[in-house]
């Protein structure tokens, strides 16, 4: 119980701050995480402005979506969110968002390459974009949007690569805590920025040569990492 | 009588969140809503600062555009509001800016086609522009921008699509209050953003499949709608 | 003396205005007004952050620029505001910035045209670039700066195009007052804005039907303008 | 003693005025200075926010990058900054971020000519790119980083050119003092975004003619400058 409520004033706190984060329009975004023992996941109740958010809103549901406290409904996204957390287990929070600029990735179904050291920093290659999803795929739309997700990392890594573009619709970001998850969230928007105005002023701009690349990423998230504090 | 004090003081808020809410510049933007009987329209007086206006500050005029209370002078735009709400049964308030986005789309006089979900989740297909208005129809300038408005939807519901792009103007949403309507136009704003810079990356990118622009406007819209709180 | 001060609150407050406007960066824009019988000219003193102005530091300078009153150096660009006021004997404010869009035009050494009614609102016709000063003219560069812009409006009247392009450089604009002059220079951003992102969608975007262009400038500023308070 | 800590507080107020110039995204960027008798350097720690940043919390190092003050550890980038500093004599603040346009630049590996005057207020040339680092260069990454800016700045005066763009990384601005080194970032981001949308505009845009760069550049930083005070 008490970690439930440590678990729902964390995600209160991801979704207030991803609401003044400049990275959603209206209601359009929803923080989550999952319980150190995966069996709960606390998430943004739907349609809910994020200043009002106080941790009583926070729904708690397991992991077939059945609520386990709360009287609000959640997210309608949580069927993603969930097909996520059974998926990728060294994940425990994530962050959906309409944010402009990955957005426009997405919806040109581009997938954003890395182009200099701000994207090496946070993802280890191109963030990728999944497929559309068929007609017979809309019968359980939000679980299968999961599920395209997961079918486009059947050999990316969700640890050196935190975030995805669904196509036509936008980018999900995830990491160890709902906090990390909007960390990574705002990484991907100023990556997607980036990259749509580099694009503008050189179509056929390089990507960043491999050793730099790695060298970036090894930096913040390899065994000898030395950015941050120790 | 109190139903008007009410009716303003809902105008009001409505025509300060507008002035917050980034879509005006200066004071280019103003927000209506109809009464329940659809007797009178309260709407924003012209040319004053959104941060310095009082419920007594709204305008109430019928729907020949006749004063009924207030001693300010009425929006100039009021003429194409009545002639929306006479027309539209439907809607109860309606908001008009010149915000950017949308601004460029009326200028280049080009719908915004539905490249996302963002875009399926508030209007169920392209966001339609209006013709130009012939010499003739200057005489009675904002009541005939109503009417080509009117006129372009005549086989478009306007529950379902909710605003539209004056040529050479810009935008009008509406919905069933002018609170609805505010959102509208926010989300018409973010919408032509994304289509603007989908566009840059990708000049023909395709169209979101209609399958899932059918599946997010009914789950937003639909009888069977389950997004936000029941 | 007592004129003077009122002078010197005007300017300070519209140097406030300007620095709260979102047009300046660092501390690059002035605004300035002329007294009523034409005698003497406010400005901001150069180099000065607006949020730490007070009346005291404005500057009172003659037509010739002789400093009538205050300790501070006035802006450099004080000759070309000289320059405007002795030749524009309509206009009792001007607003120089290096605001972003109009920039771009100014150093793309476009002229702005007419994309809609945004602009007629505010400009009777294009916002007009100069030329470049040649090297000779730059012995006195100021206030030649001021002479290339009225050599630009030799056939165009001031009062109906209260702003212009500097080659090179960025906008200048005037009007009535300085508060009205700071209106004008934020109407010419915004149409520079609009107008730069219509392009972008659409490189042969057509200009406003001239019919629609006079029709909203006269709503505005012609002898039966209906548009704001009586 | 009483010097380093007047250090400490100067480097703390650039960095927290860093965190709200709007250049940087969560913790990318820092602020540096070098004392009088360049002796030692104060720098921002690594990967903490700059709102919460005291002068305790700013880290001391000798030119060798070895800790003389402070328990948490260094920027990254401080061997950067150290190169500069041993390369540079005449500069004493350094100013890093990976901000919006300069970086888009950057990422494109693209100059930015100049095009205006606000660019020649600053910049006396276009703003240089270095060249990538080698594979073998990684090993001392931060460090060669620093001499592939020197290496390009080989005959380019670093008091008339306070900044570089680091190929497919960001920029770095320097000047007299960390407070102007900021100036400097700031005015290469509004340059950089300038530049990026002239050429939207006009993908040939003229650059300034050399008369007129000369004279700005000149009229802020020459022998008888005369913006400012005196």
């Amino acid at each position: 119980m008490k970690d439930d409520a440590q678990l729902r004033a964390e995600v209160c706190d991801a979704n207030r701050a991803l609401g003044a984060s400049g990275l959603v329009t209206l209601t359009w975004g929803n923080a989550s995480a999952i319980s150190a023992d995966r069996s709960v996941v606390a998430i943004k109740p739907s349609g809910v402005d994020y200043a009002s958010l106080t941790p009583d809103h926070i729904v708690l549901v397991d992991l077939e979506g059945n609520p386990v406290r709360g009287s609000l409904r959640a997210s309608t996204d949580t069927p993603t969110h969930l097909a996520l957390y059974k998926a990728f287990p060294s994940i425990r929070g994530i962050v959906h968002t309409h944010s402009f600029y990955a957005t426009m990735f997405a919806q040109a179904r581009l997938e954003i390459p890395c182009l200099g050291t701000t994207h090496a920093d946070h993802f280890a290659q191109s963030v990728p974009v999944t497929r559309q999803l068929s007609p017979a795929e809309l019968d359980e739309y939000e679980r299968n949007t999961g599920r395209v997700i997961i079918e486009r990392f059947a050999s990316i890594d969700p640890g050196a690569v935190p975030g995805v573009l669904v196509a036509g619709h936008g980018p999900f970001a995830w990491g160890p805590s709902c906090a990390k998850a909007l960390e990574n969230a705002i990484a991907l928007e100023a990556i997607a920025r980036l990259a749509h105005g580099t694009f503008a002023l050189a179509p056929n701009a390089q990507t960043l040569e491999a050793h730099v690349l790695h060298k970036h990423h090894q930096r913040k998230h390899g065994p000898n990492r030395y950015y941050g504090q120790p």
